[in-house]
């Protein structure tokens, strides 16, 4: 199933994670189907040359592309698998990009799409999104989550995981259900912190621009899309509720310290923070 | 007390701040002496011909100095103040660059220099730390806060002000209190936020290089100097308090939304979070 060079992918979605695979993907010759509810950013894909197939709102022109990739954010994703699988019939590989695993797959496996599909989670994210802030070389030294079915042959997953490696990637494969365990903790968590932290500057009148670099960069991930983070904080809430419940418990114990009349507890929490940072 | 150009600076502590002064201020041929504790740094700041005279332990050297800098950690520098007074009969401005102002400014007040010290607090830090870290250039578009003795004459606060502006910084003069309450929520907040996300990524095993590049940039300034965060975090104890407690309200808030069976108050936290981050 995974033999030959791919000579046609299809993307649905051409946000920062889609519009980037497609100038990837087209800048090594490979032919672009794309279809995004935005139809400007499709026609200004299509206009750049980076897209050559304009896909309509069935995606049967699926069918002619070797590699599927949903770009879509994750509470979409399912409904638009199942489009996906009436269509992709010549697909070797379905994927997608999001940023939770256990569901997709899950649906995948559902739709008989077990030998076909593997998950992705690519770790080069972005606050902003969109077609406009698409680029090549997103994915050059990233991180890559590959999730499978249970029942997707080892040939599939090496081709997915070598799919990535062509765009720079560094693909590790995970059960799915452990995917969205670790990145509650790798991911999640340091999002909502950091929109939390937005939400108490704001409450307190400071705006960000009185931040220094450091401040700025904390709070950089609440700039983030908050339907696409709505989407993945819900589903995976359960596991970011026991990481945010561990930070607050750190804070806590932070305030803890500062009431010391010693300094020792303050010192060796800062200490142990820049160990994590340096190892 | 503030005419005529600056010719002689005398800098204490060459870390990334008093460094990075060093080399915007001798760039533009001003004489640089300097001191640190650190041996190594103040020979490598000679050798390298920025810092021209070394001055000893006893700080008797900077009485030919127009302007002299305190560059060292905040609970150190009230003593080094004092050491400084005795000398610096010359010197036209007396400053610091740490991160609270009321100490240091009580200090000044106290030590008769109330009408020659104007305290500095440039936003231009990194979390890392040293001479070998200092460059040109840091404080170009930086905040530079200003916090004066009430004695202290506008001319003062003026020459000070034109000297930051001098770098590329944009000086704001505040009072003292004013500065700490403040940047307990625009610095100090950040970094214990940082700090106490880094201890419960650790305590969960989650090595830093698993974050994608948004979480990397939420946990950088957990690589920030123990010892001079411990000293800032002290002296600014209860206004960092009321700022973290804030923050366990809003990660409590945001995990009371992610168990609601409605998505509106996840999306409404995220939506508050980037139209702070944007506005």
């Amino acid at each position: 199933m995974s033999e030959g060079p791919i000579r046609h992918v299809a993307i649905i979605g051409l946000g920062l994670m889609g519009g980037s695979l497609a100038r990837d993907f087209a800048a090594s010759g490979i032919r672009i189907s794309a279809y995004d509810t935005d139809d400007m950013a499709l026609r200004h894909a299509h206009a750049s040359g980076v897209v050559s197939g304009v896909l309509d709102a069935t995606l049967a022109g699926v069918a002619e592309a070797d590699v599927v990739v949903l770009a879509v954010p994750i509470d979409v994703a399912p409904d638009l698998l199942a489009r996906v699988a009436e269509h992709a019939m010549g697909a070797r590989l379905i994927t997608d990009v999001g940023s939770t695993k256990a569901r997709i797959v899950a649906a995948a496996s559902a739709l008989g799409l077990g030998s076909r599909f593997v998950g992705s989670h690519p770790m080069a994210g972005d606050h902003r999104s969109g077609w406009v802030v698409s680029r090549t070389g997103l994915f050059a030294g990233a991180r890559v989550y590959l999730s499978a079915p249970d029942e997707a042959p080892d040939g599939l997953i090496h081709f997915a995981s070598s799919l990535w490696t062509s765009l720079g990637g560094r693909p590790v494969v995970v059960p799915a259900e452990l995917h969205d365990q670790k990145l509650a903790w790798a991911s999640h968590l340091p999002h909502v912190v950091s929109a939390a932290l937005a939400l108490a500057l704001a409450g307190a009148g400071v705006p960000r621009n009185e931040l220094g670099p450091g401040g700025r960069d904390v709070t950089r991930l609440a700039g983030s899309s908050p339907e696409m983070w709505t989407a993945i904080a819900r589903e995976n809430a359960d596991a970011i509720d026991e990481a945010l419940a561990q930070t607050q418990r750190e804070l806590a114990s932070f305030r803890a310290a500062l009431r010391c009349p010693d300094a020792g507890d303050v010192r060796r929490r800062f200490a142990d923070a820049r160990a994590w940072f340096e190892r």
